[in-house]
C-alpha cells in the first residue's frame, strides 16, 4: 500500500522502484501481489503499472478512508466467459437463491462463532459480559438456520425474507460486541454510510478499503463479474458479487482484528481520530490507518482451519481465492455445493 | 494521446497539467474525452486519475503499435446491471443470432458502400480500376445479403455459416482495394496478428488503438459486458462484444482514412516504417502513428449521415455511443430492431 504524498512508482526491469524524495527502495515484482494507492499524491509510471498489468496485480485507487474509486484492468481477460454466463443465468434460478441464503446465513454463522469465541475466553475473567455474548449467539444461530430454511425458487422471491433475518442477527451481534468497545469512543451501533464516529470509521475502512478489493480481486479474476450478485442485486451500480462473498469474511478478518485492537489498547482513544479541515469533519488519523492496514493485512496472511477435513490450514487471502473458485465450480456444477468459510471457535 | 517519453500528467483543480520537461500545459478535464496512454514512459499522477475516474473518462494503457493493455475503470459504475443480464441471456436465443448478423452483414454492406464510393470517384478518371470496384461491390452485396437470411435460433447454430461469408466478403473488398496501395508497399493482403508489412500494420494500429478504445467505451458505459459477444464469442480471452460492434465502423473510421492517407501522399512511402532494434524487426514509424492518430481521431470528430431518417447528421465518435445504446434498446426490447450503421456512399 502507497499512502504518503509524493512518492513516485517507477520500474526497472522486473521490478518496482518505489522513490521518496531521495529514498528509493527495490521490490521484485513478483513478490508484489496488489498495489494499493491510497493517496491522490502518487506518480505513477504506465512502464510499473504494465509491469502490473502483466503480472495480474491488481492496481487499486483509493481514497484515504473510503472506497476505492477504480481499478486498473488488464485489456484483455484470462479465459472464457462460461462462467460469467452461467453467473447471469444462476440469477433467475434455484442457484441465485442457494447463494444467496449461503452468503447471509454464513454471514451470520461466523457472527455466532465469533460470539461464541468471545464468550468462550471471558467466561471466567468476565462472567457477566461472557454471558451477553452467549445469549446473543444463541439468538444469532436460530436466525442463521432459519435464513438456511427459507424456501423459494429464485433469489427476487426470498431476498426480502433473508435480508430481515440477516438484519436482525446482525443486530443481536452488534449490541452484545458493543461491550467490547471502550465506552468514550461511543460507539452508535453498526452504521454504514458516511459514519464519523470511530468505531463505524474503523469498520468501515477495514471493509472497504482492504477485504473488499481482496473480495473484488478474488470475484474478478476467477472469471465472474464483480457487479451480479444474488444477495446484494438489488443495489444499482454497486460491486455486489464482491459484497455477496464479503459476507463470510468479515468477522475473522475485520471485526476480531477491531476487537484486538482494542483490547490490547494498540492506539490512544483520542488518536484515533483527526479533524479534517477541508471537509469539516471528523476522520481516521493517519496513525489509525497504518494500525489497520497492518492488523488487518497480517490477518489476511495468517494461516486459518479451512475445508472440510478440519485439521487443512490456508492463508486467509487464500481462502478468499479459493471461496471465489468454490463460486465458479458451483455455478457450473450445482452439484458441488458452496460451502461458506467458516470461522472456527 | 500522450505518446512522448518523459511526460507527467498531474492535476490542478479540475484541469489536466501536461508537463513535458519545462513546458507545461493545461487542459480542462471536461475537455478531455479519454486519456490514452501509448508510451511506457509517461508518469501519471494518482489525483489526475481520479480526476479522470470521477468525470467518466476512460485511461487507456497501451502500447505504441498494439492492443491496449489495459484501461483504469471506475470501482462503481453507473445504472444498473439488467441491460448486462439480458447481453448474456440473450447468447442462448434469437437476439444472439440476430446480433451476430446484423454485425456481419453491417460490415460486408459498408464494405460495398466503400467500393461503390471508390467506384463512383474513380468511374471517369480510373474507368479500370473502377470496374474492379463495382465487380467486387456486386458480390459482397451478394455475400452481405445471404448473410441476412441464415436462418437458425441461436447464435451457435448459425456463427460457421456468418464467419465463412463474412471472410468471402472481406476477401473480395481487400483484394479490389489492394489496388490503392502503392505497389512498393507490397500489401500481402489482409493479416490481423504480428502482420509486419505497413499496410498491415497501419489498418492494426487504427482498428486496435483507436477504433477498437472507442468501442471498448461505448460497451462498458452503456452497461454491457465487454468480453461478452455474438459474432466473436468463441474467441476465450477476447473483448469479443468490442469486436462485434467495431465491425459496422472499421470502413468508414479506418479503411477510408487510410485510402485517403495514400492518395494525398500524406505519408513517404520509406518513412512508413522503421527498424525497432529491441524486437529486431519493422514498426510503424512515429511520424506514421502521428498521422494515424491525427486523421483518424479527425474522422471521429466529423459528421456522418446518421439515423432512419436520412439528412440527420452526427458525429461519427456519438454514431458509436448511439450504437451502443441501440444494442441495449434491442437487447431489452426485441421489438425495436438494431440497425447497424450504415456507411453513405
Amino acid at each position: 500500500m502507497l499512502s504518503e504524498f509524493g512518492l513516485f512508482l517507477g520500474r526497472k526491469r522486473n521490478r518496482y522502484v518505489v522513490k521518496n524524495g531521495n529514498a528509493k527502495n527495490e521490490i521484485l515484482s513478483t513478490d508484489v501481489e496488489q498495489l494499493h494507492i491510497l493517496n491522490p499524491g502518487v506518480s505513477l509510471s504506465t512502464s510499473a503499472l504494465r509491469l502490473a498489468l502483466s503480472n495480474q496485480t491488481l492496481v487499486v485507487l483509493g481514497s484515504r478512508n473510503g472506497w476505492p474509486h477504480g481499478f486498473v484492468i488488464p485489456a484483455k481477460i484470462s479465459g472464457t466467459i462460461r462462467a460469467k454466463r452461467e453467473q447471469f443465468l444462476a440469477y433467475h434460478d434455484f442457484r441465485g437463491a442457494v447463494l444467496a441464503k449461503k452468503f447471509a446465513s454464513g454471514k451470520s454463522f461466523n457472527q455466532r462463532n465469533l460470539l461464541k469465541l468471545l464468550w468462550k475466553n471471558r467466561v471466567k475473567t468476565e462472567p457477566g459480559l461472557a454471558e451477553k455474548m452467549y445469549k446473543a449467539s444463541e439468538e444469532v444461530e436460530r436466525l442463521a438456520r432459519e435464513i438456511d430454511s427459507i424456501e423459494g425458487s429464485s433469489v427476487d422471491k426470498i431476498r426480502t425474507d433473508v435480508m430481515n433475518r440477516e438484519a436482525r442477527a446482525s443486530k443481536e451481534y452488534w449490541d452484545a460486541v458493543s461491550n467490547l468497545f471502550p465506552p468514550e469512543l461511543k460507539f452508535p451501533g453498526r452504521k454504514t454510510r458516511g459514519a464519523t464516529d470511530p468505531v463505524n470509521a474503523m469498520l468501515n475502512f477495514g471493509y472497504k478499503a482492504i477485504l473488499f478489493v481482496e473480495c473484488w480481486k478474488a470475484v474478478y479474476y476467477s472469471g465472474l463479474d464483480p457487479y451480479a450478485g444474488y444477495l446484494h442485486a438489488d443495489r444499482p451500480g454497486k460491486p455486489s458479487l464482491a459484497l455477496d462473498l464479503m459476507e463470510e469474511f468479515r468477522q475473522h478478518v475485520v471485526d476480531r482484528v477491531l476487537f484486538t485492537i482494542f483490547s490490547k489498547k494498540m492506539l490512544k482513544i483520542d488518536e484515533i481520530m483527526q479533524f479534517d479541515e477541508v471537509k469539516n469533519q471528523q476522520r481516521l488519523s493517519k496513525q489509525t490507518i497504518q494500525v489497520l492496514i497492518g492488523e488487518i493485512t497480517g490477518q489476511l496472511e495468517s494461516e486459518v482451519a479451512y475445508g472440510r477435513n478440519s485439521g487443512e490450514r490456508c492463508l486467509m487471502k487464500n481462502v478468499i481465492q479459493n471461496q471465489s473458485r468454490a463460486l465458479v465450480s458451483y455455478l457450473m456444477n450445482p452439484s458441488k455445493e458452496y460451502d461458506p468459510f467458516e470461522l472456527a471457535w
